[in-house]
């Protein structure tokens, strides 16, 4: 029995503001009414503002694992070859969902400390003359590492190659926390969820497609319907769904968006940046080990810190929550047990990470983990010294 | 701008009631910490005793058509032949889903006015002695005109008829309202949803999983991931689950289900049938048509009625919701614009079922629909005596 | 164990809509704060938009009887005298207060039946040549009969009178319900309270105060510090109190006269003169009596029906209350046991109205009170054809 | 517009538990109706709960002001004596109250550092052979200065110096987050109100009323109404309120009390103590100075600091509000921009505590104020060893 407010500080779901609660709350109504075509625009407006598209969105009630086989069944046919990423966990966890659905995953093999390399991508493309490669499928935040792949090199590797494939990108634990451009850095499907810098809860996946993605599916091979574009954006061109959409979570899409547009976009993105910067500084003070070795690479949703050898990462993490009620996010993976990782993004102000960083101070502390003190001095420093 | 409740008298999504709209406000918690677990086992132990079901269950983050789907590729392959029944609207859609997975479906024609014929059942699976059918899909509870079709009957078809194919039932607008027994009745797959009976915004849907349906899963020769049963179960043993759940949804499942049995299943479905008899006797004084011709498949979840000749239930829908904000439902398919639909299912009581009634009678009068008045009192009346 | 939304249908506290109760959950502030005086002086314009007032207005964190004792204690001194009127429960209550705080309370009777009649006032007034009366202190919406006092006429008494003095006015169920000015009508001190018209939870009141009533303030004798005007308007020019305020009310307050305003004041006041009309062609259609004796003086905001003589009010209240969850208004003082008052103010609408009435009728029927039945089919007809 | 929760850091109000915010919302009940009565009783029961009395208590909808008023006027007579203490802001302020009702008061003066001093109530009070003094009135927790009397001191020195003054104490700032014992401690009344260690909102006042206060009262002079204990403990005695009650408060402090003794009073007490320790900690390692001089006074509730000769404590609070959105309180009266309280009370863990240390640090920093860094650190030590 604890008092005080949970720090819900794992990389996502992330701490849903009070007012998308309230929104979440209004009383449904009836999704074939008048009142719901004004939602239904307004949502998908909103969301097309977050992926900076002007082109198709759709919104779908599954979690982002839904929207990874969506983007992929909705574009590709059985049996394609796709080239994917070993960037960390969910990296893995895609190419694992793409050979379910019998796709030909080519997996670029890596080292869960650094992002997508443009060049290995702009290798293996050009080492595919016959274009068997219908996708590359990228991870833009890789959510187990902290790690963020720079699409743009990854977009201008594919234009060098001069190949044909599809831009497939997962924002899931980016979107609306890290700048993300849709149709300028050219992605054919972009794939979101609501649960991390929307800052809604989970229950809601999202694509940017494409008209080049649009094209591809029409005579995409995988017998689909709950995901199937097309009758999803005939319903949305008059604000309705083809099937009973999630009505309390769409108002709370149109809730989070306002707040994000609010507090101004590239504002949120560097309040992300800032907040990073602060947890690596403190990092650094407690002479912890980052799994990021590519500081343009590092994530502004979260940090991944390495635990000293021998310590074990789950038993800091479970002292943490039991004693101080915060909740870091765990290793995964191959990571299981060395690392554990600090959520830093959306709904989230200085006093709310130093409040974090703190436990974690007072848990490395309790828990006999080697470290310098100072850390959350460190990171109260840093904040003071870029408030302005 | 109006004042007052909005009476959504939809057959679903029904009016949510406050205390569940406060518990999807609860925070959001970590999917993956120690709390989860016992929301999820919760969760899922309401979800089964709703079922009527001591064996397998799961919860999708989707809506009630992702579980059609869902029934289909879990325990079948392409190619397969399913029965399925013209039982309505619904009914048609299913079909058409099924198609467009690339099952072979046998359909067998209706009137749209009755349910599914249990000796049609028994003929049609006599007459296929190669079993090449392997599976009957039935809808229960066929939302586009308030026909309850005999599910009991069509399990004793099936097993007069011998046959191995496995019963699927769409119970999606009568969980919760009408009596259902998913072991009792012998069905393989039960598939539920969200927000219809049981109270919850859209945004959730369920499965009662057979043993007989568990073991045809392991051999379905549909590519599936995210609908797929077996890492479901798995992770869900320990109450969590493969992928993010939609965590606000389920806080209101188990408190929509704790609603149920505070008032106790049994009387929650004898309301339901009090409230569509109170329905029917303002339809008769009306002197108005019911759609649904079989008195014993008499709908409690909502109730069809058809307009006179020449005159337009769209018209009609749209003065009521203009000038009195009651939601009714439309009629659907070939019945557009020929019947209206009053939901009276889920959180509802006799003066929420009489205001709309009233508000009914207000506007047959309104639009100048021919109709003899007095229904709202003859339904006043049914309820003064049957309140004991 | 019901299920359903309850119908709150006494006069108040009344429905507060869903608006307003998610407003007053927003997480409450540092009342010294400079985002409080946003809030404190929205609130108070807002509140001043509707008593119509350009003058003063007061917030206490009380109830409607706290106002009733602080428009007494800021202008009066102890042994002053009061001519007051026996308008029902609450004119007798306020002149008992009046009494225990050592006023001299000349107090005219009457018939529980008709409001103040402006006649007397003038033969009052214009017997006290000596001006011993400092103030006439009336009840506009007597809530125990449902008469509406005509204050306009009794301020022309006054005035045709030439008597100096002060005019005190009980909106306390009128107030955003029925039409009322305190400047124009020249009130000096407007009483109301936030549970009634506003559609407020209780816990707030309010004070009109015109510059009369603050000159007699600065004169006033009896001891005061919590209700006294001085501190709190002085205070009130930044935005602030000079004690906390309830800060979660006064975002309630916000919220609802917003909705006010969105419908607009006279559409607001329309409405309930409307739905008080068809409440009373229900009476009538039974066949039951107005407690209201004076047409002009019919109540917006409820209705007192006589039970047929010899049948019990509070048995029939209960049978409804138990069957069909709506909840009535009980007889008060003299009246207890006779009568029972429909409310019919703040939100609510045409079906919210007849669920109530339906439920009036059925309960009727059930307890066996004589009558004549079609009562809801009357106010659904009423309804009809004044909908336009 | 700012990102991120909002740090409420006052010394009251508090943040408000999302629970209780959310038991506020229900809806509002029929004041006079069978389920209030429960309501009202449990309400009743939880606060004697929490002041720790058998005898009588009593809630009235008001600010705590309110209380302070309403036990003088019901416990004393117009010009009847009243001994009070400079213990700080709120002792000065409730002594011009006193003074505004026409009470006789000796106040005696104080050094705004320590608490009211034992031998000097019973100096005065021996003074006093024929018994003048009729209430000795002491504030438990001043919290303009972060320092706790001794009550059961006071009571022992009222004791030796047999006098039969009543004893009232105001715990608005203390009770339920400091140990209190209305009755083990022989308060004859004991004031309280919502918004500080009740984690509810602004808009409830309580007392808790010894027998022989409730004597006293039968024959206190002062004229009543609004405060007056008799009519409302009449009413309470069945669960009901003689005048509107604030319903949606009511349904918040039954949720805080039972979340209060779902963590234990005890445990909620030493959480306190632990909390303000370590917020002590940090003032040490920035070497900065406490307000309060007497170590056994130290309050658990809130911890005054001084700020540096020369430094505005008001441009500190403004910079830490307005970067790092975290609320302090101001230095009050005599102390203005002298000082700034922050309140650790009410709803608070941890990193709740820690984050406001680290945006205070930052702070600090921000603006030039002389200190040494590390104070958020020392903290976070102090929490790590005493988590067990």
């Amino acid at each position: 029995m604890s008092s005080g407010r949970h720090f819900l500080q794992i990389p996502g779901p992330t701490n849903v503001p009070d007012r998308v609660l309230r929104a979440i709350s209004y009383p449904t109504i009836d999704h074939r009414g008048p009142e719901f075509a004004d939602l239904g625009l307004d949502a998908l407006d909103k969301l097309k503002s977050v992926l900076k598209t002007g082109a198709d969105a759709v919104i779908y009630p599954s979690s982002g694992t839904g929207a990874w086989e969506a983007a992929l069944v909705n574009t590709l046919s059985p049996g394609d070859r796709v080239l994917m990423f070993e960037s960390g966990q969910f990296g893995t966890l895609w190419a694992n969902l793409a050979r379910d659905l019998g796709l030909d995953v080519e997996f670029v093999p890596g080292d869960w400390r650094s992002g997508v390399d443009p060049a290995v991508v702009e290798e293996r493309l050009s080492a595919d003359p016959g274009h068997r490669i219908t996708a590359v499928a990228v991870v833009h935040s890789e959510t187990s590492t902290g790690v963020v792949s720079r699409i743009p090199e990854v977009r201008a590797a594919m234009d060098r190659a001069g190949h044909p494939a599809l831009l497939l990108v997962d924002t899931i634990s980016s979107l609306g926390s890290v700048d993300y451009r849709h149709d300028e850095w050219g992605a054919d499907v972009t794939i979101g969820s609501s649960q991390k810098g929307l800052m809604l809860p989970p229950g809601l996946s999202f694509h940017g497609i494409s008209a080049k993605a649009r094209r591809a599916s029409e005579s995409a091979g995988f017998a689909r319907s709950y995901w199937n574009w097309a009758p999803m954006l005939e319903s949305n061109a008059g604000g309705y769904f083809p099937y009973t959409p999630a009505t309390n979570l769409l108002y709370g899409l149109r809730e989070a968006v306002a707040m994000l547009h609010e507090e101004g976009l590239e504002q949120v993105f560097a309040r992300h940046r800032r907040l990073a910067a602060a947890t690596r500084a403190a990092v650094e003070a407690w002479d912890l080990e980052l799994v990021c070795r590519v500081p343009e690479e590092y994530s502004p949703v979260l940090t991944a810190v390495a635990m000293p050898e021998g310590d074990d990462a789950d038993k800091l993490r479970a002292a943490i929550l039991e004693r101080f009620d915060v909740s870091l996010g765990a290793g995964l993976g191959r990571l299981r047990g060395r690392v554990f990782r600090i959520g830093h993004l959306g709904h989230l102000n200085e006093p709310g990470l130093l409040g974090t960083l703190g436990a974690i101070e007072a848990g490395l502390r309790l828990t006999g983990t080697a470290h310098r003190p100072g850390g959350v001095t460190a990171a109260a420093e840093y904040l003071a010294d870029t408030s302005g």
